[in-house]
């Protein structure tokens, strides 16, 4: 079985939206991203670090899916990183109420025992410099490297960034993201300058307007699948993510025609994710329900038409 | 050969946008239509109305498409139908900034001859008691009659445009004016309630976000082509319809899976409309041209998954 290193946050999430509130909740990029690929035929584990607040029955959930925890560090006398925010009325904007980085402001990463040459390489949204100090530890270069990112650390450590950036395969980030790092409007061009800086294939997330990629030349577009009810769409970008590299993993083919394939299959779990509040949704889907949405997915967007 | 008659404005635009900006040009809802659906096997007629500073050549040029003008009443000394806008800088967004109505403010539409059982009637954005003089004027029911209007009528002419809706079988309008029609946000939940005031088919157009097809629970989706720029928005939504309409005119059928077809070459053609400045990239586009993009939509939106 093919090896999947997720190095992200695994953190208490606490989220209002239109329709209710949580109090802390599973939460953590690194989470949803694995979340997400248990649903596929591969061995994962998780480089993070937690608190000694975080609950066992959490790491026990993880297990049950197959997910190696061994890389999370338990900080005995620390707290978990938490997150707090307030989705707007549209679901489209949020506002941050809380970040408190706690174990994660020193958090120095350590890629645990029998995952010190993965195959595939997910680098969750975190400091790039602790993407980078992950990258450093693989001695052999994985097959493939993904990168997702966000606006915060192109603010704040954009050098760091560039640097991260430059040694990747894929790089997932949302269309405004993709304009700052690109300085292009035209999202064909920011991918095309985006190749530049390293990555031949380049994702952008457009939220409920879906997704592209881009491979130079060739583009692909995988729509989200419109919903009568978005719940809460936390977590739905790392899922996505999550499913994209869980698929190409579990195939072991990272050509282009099957890169579309992982587009969908992302599309398909970050679907599921925002029906329920938090990590609920994921915890409890089925291979079923994701196959009878693959159906969805291929009566939304096929069609025949001959060409002259 | 189908016929098509198509309701609409025919103008002259004087736009801003970014890259440019043009004097009085050709414009109106009817004109991007007819120079749409004239890219398909169709015999359309216009019913409209300019004044006596309308260009003769420009009515030249339509023809030479093969479209039928005697439909537009021409008031010698009356002006034509003025729009101004500027777009933003992302141009998603601009301002009106002239709404000279002239000599639409007391237009009678006029079905012309040959055209009084058109198979297919087309009724642009336009007061809706136009359109719906131009529906009583039709003693046999069309075999699709397809609706496009906008927020403008909402606000000012509710009534009269909830009866026209209720007499068509596709309503064409973009995702705000969906949730303003239906007061749902949820697109889905949007199209539900609009089908109960009548249309059997909603299409909801995102601009650069492709659009959705809803025929009850069924839903299709084609995406914008992504470009490297768009110079001119204006029409596009226009050149949609055309395209639709004028694919579904020329097959002489109104199947779902036809309307998927339709819906791609709405995509196409509204993909080449905002090329250049006004009409002036429909004016020249070749079937040639159109069938190329043809293949770039596949490539954009096609894939193969076994369910299994």
């Amino acid at each position: 079985m093919n090896k999947l290193l997720i190095v992200g946050t695994v953190a208490f999430d606490a989220i209002e939206t239109p329709f209710g509130k949580t109090d802390k909740i599973l939460g953590g990029a690194a989470t949803y991203i694995s979340l997400a690929a248990s649903q596929f035929n591969v061995e994962s584990a998780i480089v993070s670090v937690v608190g000694g607040d975080f609950p066992e029955g959490y790491l026990e959930m993880l297990n049950s899916k197959n997910i190696n925890t061994t890389g999370i560090e338990i900080v005995k006398d620390g707290k978990t990183f938490f997150w707090s925010g307030k989705y707007h009325n549209d679901l489209n904007t949020r506002d941050t109420l809380i970040t408190d980085l706690n174990v994660l402001a020193d958090f120095n990463p350590k890629v645990p025992e029998n995952f010190e040459n993965p195959e595939f390489l997910m680098l969750g949204n975190l400091h790039p410099a602790v993407q980078m100090a992950v990258i450093k530890q693989i001695p052999k270069r994985p097959k493939l490297v993904v990168l997702d990112t966000m606006n915060f650390w192109m603010d704040n450590t954009w050098d760091e960034l560039i640097e991260v950036i430059s040694k990747v395969d894929v790089i997932t980030i949302n269309d405004e993201e993709a304009r700052q790092l690109s300085g292009e409007y035209s999202l064909v061009r920011a991918a095309q300058k985006i190749h530049k800086m390293g990555p031949k294939y380049v994702v952008i997330k457009k939220g409920e307007h879906g997704a592209l990629l881009f491979n130079n030349g060739d583009i692909f577009f995988a729509p989200a699948l419109p919903l009568e009810d978005v719940f809460d769409p936390t977590g739905a970008g790392d899922t996505f993510a999550g499913g994209f590299i869980g698929y190409l993993a579990s195939t072991h083919d990272i050509s282009f025609n099957n890169m579309k394939r992982a587009i969908i299959y992302g599309s398909n779990l970050a679907s599921f994710c925002v029906e329920k509040f938090g990590t609920r949704r994921m915890e409890d889907l089925t291979e079923k329900e994701v196959q009878e949405r693959l159906r969805d997915f291929k009566e939304l967007t096929q069609f025949e038409i001959e060409l002259n």
